[in-house]
C-alpha cells in the first residue's frame, strides 16, 4: 500500500539508478532540459506517447487527435515543443504527446530514451507508447493496417541485438498482446481498410536489408528477392519496417506498455517500389491515426 | 581508351546491374523520381555531396558554401529540392549538394542509396562524398575537428556488419587516406581549433552503445563507463559518432570517394553530457564546414 502510494505520487519509474543522482538532465535532441522547463507542469498529465518516423506526419497527428479529443480548435496551430533542436519535433494535445523519431532503430532509440526520461522527470503515470508508422506489406492489400502481435529482427530472431561496452547483447522482443488486441479491435466493419494482427520483420536497412534489388548497390537477384519475400510470408510476416524490434525491446526494458501500428504502402509479393500517388498515400497514412485515435478516446473514457 | 570515353560520357557507375533495366526510379525519401525531374540537367554538374545528421545544419552549409564559391548571393534563399518529402532535405549550391541523413546508419543508408542513384541517373562524374558531423571526443579539447583516418564498428571491428536475406555479412571499412589527409591539411595555424586525423568509433546507439549512464535504462556503472572510455582512448579512438562505419563501407562498395569530418562537442574522458551553451555549439558546428569549404575551393581551382 505504501509502495503503491509512492508509485502513484512519483509516477513512472525507470531502470536506471543513476538518474536519481542527477540535478539536471539535458534532453539534447529535443532541446529541453530539466532545469529549463517545468517538466511536471508541462508533461505530468501525459497518458499516451505516439511516435512515428516523419515530422510532418506526427505534427498532423497531434492536430488530428487534439481535435478528436476536443482540446485543439479547428484553426489552432500547436507549437513544436522541441523547437530549440532540429533533430525531432514534439507536440502535445491534451494527454497525448506526438513526436517523430526519424528512420531506423538508432534514431528511434535516441528519441525514445529522451521521451522516457522526459516523462520520468514529469512524474507522468500509466503512460502507453504507440508507434504509428508506414511499412511494406506481405500478402496483404496496400493500405492495410498491421498491428504487430510479434516482431523479429533482421536475422528473423525474436530478439533485439544491441552493443554495450563493445559486446553484443540480445534483449527479448515482448509484445503486449492485450494492448495489440485492444487497438486492433477498434477496427469497424465500415472502414475502407483491413486491420490485421501480424508478425513484423524489422530491418536495419531499407534496400539490401529488405531484399530490394533497386538500391545503389545490390548483390542479389530478383529470384533471391522473390524467394525471400515468399519465405517471410511463409513465416507469418505481414509487414516490414525499421524500428519495431528496438521499440518493443526498449519499452519492455523500461517497463512501459507499447504497441506498433503501421499502414502498408506496397505488397512486397508483387512489387518493391512505392507507386501509389501522393493523395492515395496521404489517405492511407491517416488510417493508423484513425485507429489509434479511436483507441485513445475509448481508453480515456474508460479511465475517467 | 574506348572504356574511358564511355565512362566519361556515362558518368558514375554503380554495382547494381538491375538499375540499367529500370525506366523510372522513385527516390522516395527525397520526393524525386527519374521521370518527374530532369536529373542530368539538375545534378549532372555535381562534384561534392556533403551530408550530415541535422536538416538545419545542412541547409546552413549549402548557403555558406554557396557564398564561398560565389554562386549564392547574400540574401538568396536556396530551395529545398526534397520538399515533396519530409524525410530529408536537399540543397544545391553550384557543384555542391548538401543533404541531411538523420541519426544512425539505417537512416544515413536510406539517404546515401538514394543520393548515389540520383547522381548515377544524372551522369555526374568524379563525385566526392563528405560527411560533416557532430560527435563526442576522446582526449581532445571540445570543439576539435576530427578527420577520420580509420573507423571501427560498435564491437571495435574494422568492418560494417549488415544483414542481407536474413544473414549477417561484414563489409570492409575502407578510408581514403589521401582524401583525409588533403582535407585535414586545409587547417591553418591561425584557426581557433585543432584538426586531428584519428580513429572513429561508430555505434548504433547514443546512450548504452556509447557507455553513457544517463539513458532511460542502464545496466552499467560509472566505473564501467570510465574504464571503457579509457579503453577507447588507449586504442587510438579520437571520436564517437553513429554513421561513419556504414558510410565508409557503403561508399567503398559503391565505388565513390568519401571522408568523414566531425566536430567534438564534449570530451568523454571528463563528461558524458553536452553542456556548452547554444552559441558555443553553433560556432563549433561551423568548424568542419569551414575546413570542408576550404578543401572544396582548393579542389575546384585545381580541377579547372
Amino acid at each position: 500500500m505504501e509502495n503503491e502510494n509512492r508509485n502513484a505520487q512519483n509516477g513512472m519509474q525507470l531502470p536506471n539508478p543513476h538518474l536519481a543522482q542527477m540535478t539536471d538532465d539535458n534532453l539534447y535532441h529535443f532541446g529541453i532540459s530539466r532545469t529549463s522547463h517545468d517538466l511536471p507542469a508541462l508533461f505530468g498529465d501525459v497518458k499516451f506517447v505516439c511516435v512515428g518516423g516523419s515530422a510532418r506526419r506526427m505534427e498532423n497527428f497531434a492536430h488530428y487527435i487534439g481535435k478528436e479529443l476536443g482540446v485543439v480548435s479547428a484553426n489552432e496551430r500547436l507549437p513544436n515543443l522541441a523547437g530549440n533542436s532540429d533533430r525531432f519535433v514534439l507536440y502535445k494535445a491534451g494527454p497525448v504527446l506526438s513526436a517523430n523519431h526519424g528512420i531506423g532503430v538508432p534514431s528511434m532509440s535516441v528519441a525514445l530514451h529522451e521521451l522516457l526520461k522526459m516523462l520520468f522527470y514529469a512524474r507522468s503515470r500509466d503512460v502507453t507508447f504507440i508507434r504509428i508508422g508506414t511499412c511494406g506489406g506481405i500478402g496483404v492489400p496496400p493500405g492495410s493496417v498491421i498491428v504487430s502481435n510479434a516482431a523479429v529482427n533482421g536475422k528473423m530472431e525474436p530478439a533485439f541485438e544491441t552493443v554495450v561496452l563493445a559486446k553484443g547483447i540480445h534483449r527479448p522482443i515482448i509484445v503486449d498482446q492485450e494492448l495489440a488486441s485492444q487497438i486492433s479491435s477498434c477496427s469497424r466493419t465500415e472502414d475502407p481498410f483491413k486491420v490485421i494482427l501480424g508478425k513484423t520483420y524489422c530491418t536495419d536497412d531499407f534496400f539490401e536489408g529488405q531484399a530490394r534489388t533497386h538500391g545503389a548497390v545490390c548483390d542479389i537477384s530478383e529470384e533471391d528477392e522473390l524467394q525471400f519475400v515468399k519465405h517471410l510470408n511463409s513465416q507469418g510476416v505481414k509487414n516490414i519496417e525499421m524500428e519495431s524490434a528496438g521499440f518493443f525491446a526498449l519499452c519492455h526494458k523500461a517497463g512501459v506498455k507499447c504497441s506498433v501500428v503501421c499502414v502498408t504502402f506496397i505488397d512486397r509479393l508483387s512489387t518493391e517500389d512505392v507507386t501509389a500517388d501522393a493523395d492515395v498515400l496521404s489517405e492511407w497514412t491517416q488510417r493508423p491515426q484513425v485507429l489509434v485515435a479511436r483507441f485513445i478516446k475509448k481508453r480515456l473514457v474508460i479511465s475517467v
